[in-house]
């Protein structure tokens, strides 16, 4: 085995999986809470603030790993395993706050936000920097 | 080309996407035969659990995607591939058995945890051994 | 860092994070247009048309990220992110059109259909490729 290979970033993405699992789980429980069985996805509203919570998670999963390993890749692993911490945090605070109130969910949503912007912006010059010094022969930094 | 690269990890990857797509155009046809246009996602009960038993898998998707590479990658390519096989049965186990009757998703619904906690200890396995062998030049295993 | 690095893909990925991302904050401008608050996700037709067409991306990016890595990696760097690129401006006619009428996505996906078959053929290639050289000491091409 490689001892060159993205530890962080694999610890990180594990991390994160494993919350969105428990999203699921939590998904589950408030099933049962409210008597809701499979398929159906429509109930109270606290089912349903519970129930998007987790789809919000799923829709900017994909998101969150694309950026988490390019910017760990192409421009800092120890920084990008920063960011996606405070990303898994911050779907943490999203989640259990979406739960209590609609409005609650937002202060998570703005860290989210940021964690991604953070990473978006480390990727964008990791692609840059790596493309100068693989085409052009000089770099950005 | 490099003769390194995780070929049945790629291989499993690869079926496990045509899986989900294949997943999707059977909600397709259950929308021809049940005469439900998108964008409605609500209808008859067998539509509604066909629809679900697609969107479960969507939902779960990156969670296998992330713990099959970092298994297949971190720990053991063969074990975590045939961890990976399980899973796209499992998957198919699940589905058909969701569109019968909401019970008979239950069996698949276990094997697809399985399956996933097998390649969740083997990733946590690796990447604590993949940390040791890095940051403390020992080894776990 | 390596001057290795597959800098196509990755650019290509991260657009195509950031145009799933923009997609999500359109839905996000219909919710405010129609004064549909979270959590609940239906309402007028076109509330209902914008909300299913990211879903839709959503459905299908990890289908389109394995595909697109797996080409690049295993195959051709350049033809899989050139095949990226078309699905990139796809999914863009998928949602605009879709928006409009539910019937006006349909250009849009057969091109989605067809930027990931293209993808699916090369992957498949290189898979069988890497096999057969790998382990057969052979070679397709």
């Amino acid at each position: 085995m490689s001892s060159d290979l993205p530890v962080f970033l694999a610890a990180v993405s594990l991390l994160s999986a494993l919350h969105l699992a428990f999203q699921a789980r939590r998904v589950g429980w408030s099933r049962m809470k409210h008597k809701i069985m499979p398929p159906t996805v429509t109930g109270p509203p606290e089912f349903e603030r519970t129930f998007r919570a987790h789809q919000n998670s799923v829709e900017m999963y994909s998101i969150f790993l694309v950026v988490l390993w390019i910017s760990g890749i192409f421009c800092n692993e120890v920084l990008a395993s920063l960011g996606g911490l405070l990303y898994i945090v911050s779907r943490e605070m999203y989640f259990t706050g979406y739960i209590r109130e609609s409005k609650k969910r937002l202060p998570g949503f703005f860290s989210v936000l940021f964690a991604l912007l953070f990473l978006t912006v480390m990727a964008t010059i990791g692609i840059i920097n790596s493309f100068m010094n693989k085409y052009l022969n000089t770099r950005l930094l």
